[in-house]
């Protein structure tokens, strides 16, 4: 992190809302050098057991945040990354931002979340619903069958199946569990526009997640027949989604006297419209370029790709016109767990003296390719892509005596690999070119996991050159916005950073992963496309399982 | 242990010889009570890597052991169990023993091991080949393949295929490997029964092991034209291979001026026919009874059952006509892990915190069944039945992020509770009935997985009540021998311990066991027979990877 501040030089905040915090970060318009940032956490982080305050227990699976820790963002980390930065704050020329998503909420027409409305605020359907709020998935269900039935064009270019997360689950879950809370909803929006409505007063909708969580196609949403067909109630819900849709990158509006104030940003400098941490990533991946696919790589996995025309390819999570540029259509995929499954192996599953992802990193890239004599099946947090369905689970097979820890480190290392190379196929298949791929996030920092993609994927990896990918995505944006560049491409050349090819497939190991991973994708398919549901019934006995149930240690014992 | 002597009371001594190490056990004839017992470690254990006193390097799955080794058990376990039971040794009125099989020596035909002549001793095939000698594989496949081509009616009465453990396959790979080891053996003999030929100077075969090992059926062991087939040079098998057969429970001979020295024993008593560990147990467990299973459970389970008829049962280990006692068929089966795959848990699966079998089964057991949601096949070292495949491996399905260390060491003591029922079904299938189970062995000791066995197979679970079930059938059968009683069932009424039904099945249990078996029976048959192979090709996989290989991590790396 550098402090120059050039005499001329003009620079651009970008804020990254995440699941737990915030991060703002200063950056330099003229070559996208890093020049400060801060992260405020949010106070109530991820409500899933109560709301705040002594308000009511929450269900399983929900997961509801607060809308004012996403100011506080702007409050606490904006002004702090500006003092980190030593930059004058007359100079910031632009403000972006990006979101998890689909996190949304419901407001009034001013945009005042309802669940800051007394009357409402011990209701939980007033609040914001996180992407992973899991309790909609009844709703998504009915919303794919109705699809099919109805053979709605619109569903396959999601893949062919809609995702609980998305805005018209959680929408039809409001209406239908608690309608007085959908009545009031004046507007349903996502918390990525609301915090531009926040910043400039004025209510945008971006295509990004209009398109990929909002369902909007060519040009419109699905119809007011459909949704009267899933609940009649429901026939009014595009009046509280649809407003004024802007592409990415452009000005949403200019900066309130409000959002000044809590920013200590000059009143009336660009304020860019909303997008998703994802998508972000391939701007300042230098990643725009058609066939070259962003992994975002964390707990879990984000797959951003920029195709040039629409093609309907089974499991992925959407296609969506302009979705991560304008100009290109752009597809996204995702592997629910990635770091999630190697954390929880060194947390559970890793003796004493070896439970460390440096020591069996290290044990682990030692072996030869195939040594281990493993496969594994990498759905510890279920599927996203390409089959969809959080109630699969994870598998290894070639279990020995001989086997040790770091054998099955890196054999779930690799079964990650293989998942991503699912995708990879199913998108040439479909006839979307996957020509490199470029590796942002947490995970970059291990080499061998890169090396195992590099040769897995049989493709040149190249790794992003922040560690603030989305952040400073948002701030491209910014300067788009701002009008320092034409377009997100020509910031993306400028202010990006990618390390090119730091990763090649090595030949020989190619050809030994080819092996692997025939087995791999055989069992995918065995255990995935419904020739042995034995994962879904293991999830439906487990389930079942009444909690209060005679243990087997207490059954009958006779006295020998 | 007691050491009432009462005034007319007499004794029989029982050795068992083991893996490791030969225990001798004093016995009282009128109620089988064990009044004193020593061990003596073998000097050499199992000899894997070279022959003793810096000797030739052995190849992979080589398994060896010293005969002078066994002689010292009688040496020192004896005479020290007379000692701790403070028995007058003129009261001891027969030995009996059992031992490991199918463990292996060629001799002269005085019994002199042939790794005792001075110019054999260097060569490897001179040695016992211990049971788990596993280096014979090639040549039981040509055994089990020539015997189908030829349609050898014997090879049902072995569920199909015999095993590389076994005397033709250790014999043909001596031929084919060491032909002039193999012409100098004049006798091919079981330790077993060489062990009673040390003790009473006289050469004897017992009809347990020429029927499980020997292939010895109705009456003859395969023709020479057969042996002619496999190699013309194995013609002369039998001749070697061939004794004066003896059924259990007979007076082999009278213990012989040296083994008395040996062992402080009277001169002349009697010695009992040879047998094997896991058969004598059915005595000293009380369960010669046709129907009634004992479980030998250790790092390994031996299955042996009684039949009132020869029934081939696809998968098992043999079926022998008085193989158990005479008068009935008796039926074997096995698992190769069970403790084993526990152990491995342990030392390498499971977190700091909860690494004991202890802490393990407390947590485990306070969960209702079906609550971990994870089912497993527990091949970690092969299957024995009913696959009788060396290079199945194990599988874990249905792990998820909140797996914890409890829920996969149940899925695992379950599972090998699973593949106990696949061979009842498969015995109960054929028409031999299994009423209940005894199990006998270290792991009777875990209260949980008795449970689970009793709930998995819906039968009721006696124990044995000796610890020493080998060494108290071996004493068993010295009673017979030695006249006491007329027959084992008698000997095995009065001196054998069970303690009846200590496990009831839960019927609640049971039934939610059901479900979970029915998954791993569809796991078993997709992965055992065929549908998908991916345990032998990762097996091969593994096997092939040349240990200088490249390893992954010195891949080509670009700077970046």
């Amino acid at each position: 992190m550098t402090s120059v501040d050039g005499r001329d030089e003009r620079y651009v905040v970008g804020v990254d809302f995440g699941t737990l915090s915030g991060r703002a970060l200063v950056v330099r318009v003229s070559d996208g050098a890093e020049v400060g940032t801060a992260v405020h956490e949010y106070r109530h982080g991820v409500i899933e057991s109560a709301l705040p305050d002594g308000g009511p227990a929450l269900p399983p699976d929900w997961a509801l945040q607060d809308p004012e820790d996403y100011r506080d963002v702007l409050r606490h980390a904006v002004p702090a990354a500006l003092a980190a930065a030593r930059v004058d704050p007359s100079r910031v020329v632009g403000i972006g931002t990006d979101f998890t998503a689909c996190t949304v909420l419901p407001t009034l027409a001013d945009g005042t979340p309802l669940c800051e409305i007394p009357d409402l605020r011990h209701r939980p359907h007033a609040w914001v619903k996180l992407w992973k709020h899991h309790a909609a998935q009844p709703h998504a269900d009915r919303i794919n069958a109705l699809a099919y039935e109805r053979r709605e064009s619109w569903i396959g270019r999601y893949g062919g199946k809609i995702s609980a997360e998305w805005q018209f689950a959680k929408g039809l879950q409001i209406l239908e569990e608690d309608p007085e809370t959908y009545r009031r909803a004046e507007r349903f929006v996502e918390a990525a526009d609301w915090i531009v409505w926040q910043l400039c007063g004025t209510e945008t909708r971006n295509v990004c997640t209009a398109g990929y969580k909002g369902l909007r196609q060519d040009g419109r949403y699905p119809s007011t027949d459909y949704l009267s067909a899933l609940n009649p109630g429901f026939a009014d819900f595009l009046t509280k989604l649809d407003g004024p849709l802007l592409p990415l990158g452009d000005r949403a509006g200019s900066l309130s006297a409000r959002a000044a104030a809590w920013t200590g940003l000059p009143e009336g400098i660009a304020v860019a419209v909303g997008n998703v941490d994802a998508h972000v990533t391939a701007a300042s991946a230098q990643a725009l370029r058609p066939g070259r696919l962003v992994a975002i790589m964390g707990t879990s996995t984000c797959h951003i790709l920029n195709g040039t025309h629409p093609v309907e390819v089974p499991g992925m999570c959407g296609v969506v016109d302009g979705g991560i540029s304008p100009g290109a259509w752009g597809y996204e995929a995702g592997q629910s767990g990635v770091g999630d499954i190697f954390g929880w192996f060194v947390r559970h599953a890793a003796p004493a003296g070896v439970d460390s992802h440096e020591r069996l990193t290290e044990l682990a890239a030692a072996q030869p390719v195939g040594a281990h004599g493993l496969v594994a099946l990498d759905w510890w947090n279920g599927n996203r892509s390409l089959l969809v369905n959080h109630d699969l689970s994870g598998l290894i097979v070639g279990l020995t005596l001989a086997t040790r820890p770091q054998d099955i480190y890196r054999a779930l290392l690799e079964s990650t690999a293989f998942g991503t190379r699912m995708i990879i196929e199913a998108f040439v298949a479909a006839g979307v070119p996957v020509t490199d791929l470029v590796v942002a996030g947490g995970l970059t920092s291990n080499r061998l996991l890169m090396r195992i993609y590099a040769d897995v994927t049989n493709r040149p990896l190249s790794i992003i050159g922040s560690a603030q990918g989305p952040a400073l995505g948002a701030a491209i944006h910014a300067a788009v916005a701002a009008g320092a560049y034409p377009t997100i491409h020509e910031a993306s050349a400028a202010m990006g950073r990618v390390d090119e090819g730091v990763y090649q497939p090595n030949p020989e190991n190619v050809r030994a992963y080819d092996a692997l991973y025939a087995e791999y994708r055989a069992l995918h398919d065995h255990f995935g496309r419904g020739a042995n549901d034995v994962m879904l019934r293991l999830r439906a006995i487990r389930n079942a399982v009444d909690a209060t149930a005679v243990p087997a240690d207490t059954v009958l014992e006779v006295a020998g």
